[in-house]
């Protein structure tokens, strides 16, 4: 296959210049990273200041998508075409080092870059966040009542082409300055793991209803 | 008290607008939320593009601080004294409603608007870093080798007086439509939970370092 199918291009916006071994543009390892998170960070601007909102979103192809109320102020102005930085971040562990400067954060990251719009069909908005939702619960769609028309209004989808993006990732053990292996401390990863701690089921749930099997996925641990 | 020493100013920038009674302005709340956060995502500009990066951060008082290279793109724009946006989220649930359009997060975020500042005092930025390792590991300063002034020369220090703060949380149960009680679908919270999942030594660990006692806090679980 074509290289640059593989990888996202490259410019003065989306290349790491810090610690550039831990960068890529591969779009395999960016698409992995965002799919394995259901929060992004938005970044956008009104009037000169920076905004950055925590929101859930979603990816189809080379397509992000988030969504919210119509009302938004976020989504108002991001639904304007403006520039938005979208990230999204796993902490999966620290690292304990013989020295403070090398102490250090087992990280995986993207940075994607584009402009937002308005997904305004009808059709095309449905069928989005019927996606989303059957997302979390494989075919609850089909057993929640259907969205109606006044919900959908009240909606605002938008959706980015992702234009440019990079990732950058950390794993492993300090990386310590030679003399410092021969110091009598301990160094380390502490790991970190995001899990399941438990279903809550409604209490106002129907005394028959059964946990569907789409909440299986979610067996603890 | 005075109220008015217990919460963040309110502006047209940081008036939470929708869902506002999941909103606040408590400096106590606000502190809690970015205290158990190791990540913050910072936005800023540079030339009318917004970023969003993910850095680690600590607070001390109504101060928050991040580091990294002197040479970081990010931090020099940042100590020009450019609006800043520091955002802190936690995911704590996935809210399974009756319908798509009530389905939700649990969460918990901050977001937090100020200019920040470089730490150039040499004092200052030592024994802050200093604060900043003890954070992870209680007492790491004193085993570590101490930082030295080519280290420190290479590390910028970042400060931010918090102007203006908002926090925003979600937590409990779906809020269906009256009549959607009635549905016979299963509704609930699936809870997360960020665990410490393993501690991995260093392989070049000096055969007789044992685990000090400041990692005893990692305790898997
Ligand atoms: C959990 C976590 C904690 C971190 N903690 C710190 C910290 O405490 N101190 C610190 O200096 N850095 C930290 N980083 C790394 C930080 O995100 C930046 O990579 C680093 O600060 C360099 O920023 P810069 O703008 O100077 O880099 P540059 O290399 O100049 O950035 C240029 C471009 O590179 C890409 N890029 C840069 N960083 C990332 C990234 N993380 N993910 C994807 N693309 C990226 C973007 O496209 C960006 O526009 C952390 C990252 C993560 C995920
Ligand atoms: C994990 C998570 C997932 C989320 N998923 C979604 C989603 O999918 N769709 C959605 O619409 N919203 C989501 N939110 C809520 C989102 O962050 C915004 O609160 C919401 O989108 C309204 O944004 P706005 O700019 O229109 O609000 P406004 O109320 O107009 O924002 C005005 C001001 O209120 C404050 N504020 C707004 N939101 C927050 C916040 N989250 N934390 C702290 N202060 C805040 C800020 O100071 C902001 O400048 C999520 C939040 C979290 C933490
Ligand atoms: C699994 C699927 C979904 C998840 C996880 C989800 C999550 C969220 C979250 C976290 C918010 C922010 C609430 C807040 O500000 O505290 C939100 C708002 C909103 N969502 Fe969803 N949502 C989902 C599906 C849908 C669907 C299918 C629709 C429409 C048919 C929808 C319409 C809305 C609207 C209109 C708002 C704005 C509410 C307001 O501020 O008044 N959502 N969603
Ligand atoms: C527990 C304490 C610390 C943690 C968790 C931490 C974490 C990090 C992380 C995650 C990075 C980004 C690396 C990357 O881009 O992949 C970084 C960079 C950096 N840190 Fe720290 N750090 C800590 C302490 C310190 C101390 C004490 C100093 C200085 C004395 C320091 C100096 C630096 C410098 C200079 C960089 C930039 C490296 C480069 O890009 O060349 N750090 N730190």
């Amino acid at each position: 296959m074509d290289k640059k199918l593989d990888t996202f291009p490259v410019s003065a916006r989306n290349k790491v210049r810090l610690m550039r071994q831990r960068g890529s543009y591969d779009k395999k390892l960016v698409y992995s990273i965002l799919d394995s998170a259901l929060l992004c960070n938005v970044g956008y601007v009104i009037d000169g200041q920076p905004y950055v909102t925590p929101t859930a979103f979603w990816r189809e192809q080379n397509h992000l998508y988030w969504h919210g109320s119509s009302a938004s102020r976020a989504l108002i102005a991001q639904s304007k075409g403006i520039p938005v930085c979208l990230t999204v971040s796993h902490v999966d562990g620290l690292v304990i080092a013989r020295s403070g400067f090398h102490s250090s954060v087992n990280y995986r990251s993207v940075m994607a870059f584009g402009q937002a719009s308005l997904v305004e069909d009808e059709d095309h908005k449905r069928r989005a966040m019927d996606v989303y939702v059957d997302r979390f619960v494989p075919g609850r769609t089909s057993a929640n009542r259907a969205a109606t028309d006044k919900e959908l209004q009240a909606t605002k989808l938008l959706s980015m082409d992702i234009e440019e993006a990079s990732a950058k990732v950390r794993v492993g053990m300090p990386v310590d300055d030679d003399e410092d292996y021969a110091l009598p401390v301990w160094a380390g990863v502490v790991n970190f793991k995001t899990l399941v701690a438990g279903i809550s089921p409604d209490p106002k749930n129907l005394p028959d209803v059964s946990v569907p099997p789409g909440i299986a996925v979610y067996a603890e641990g």
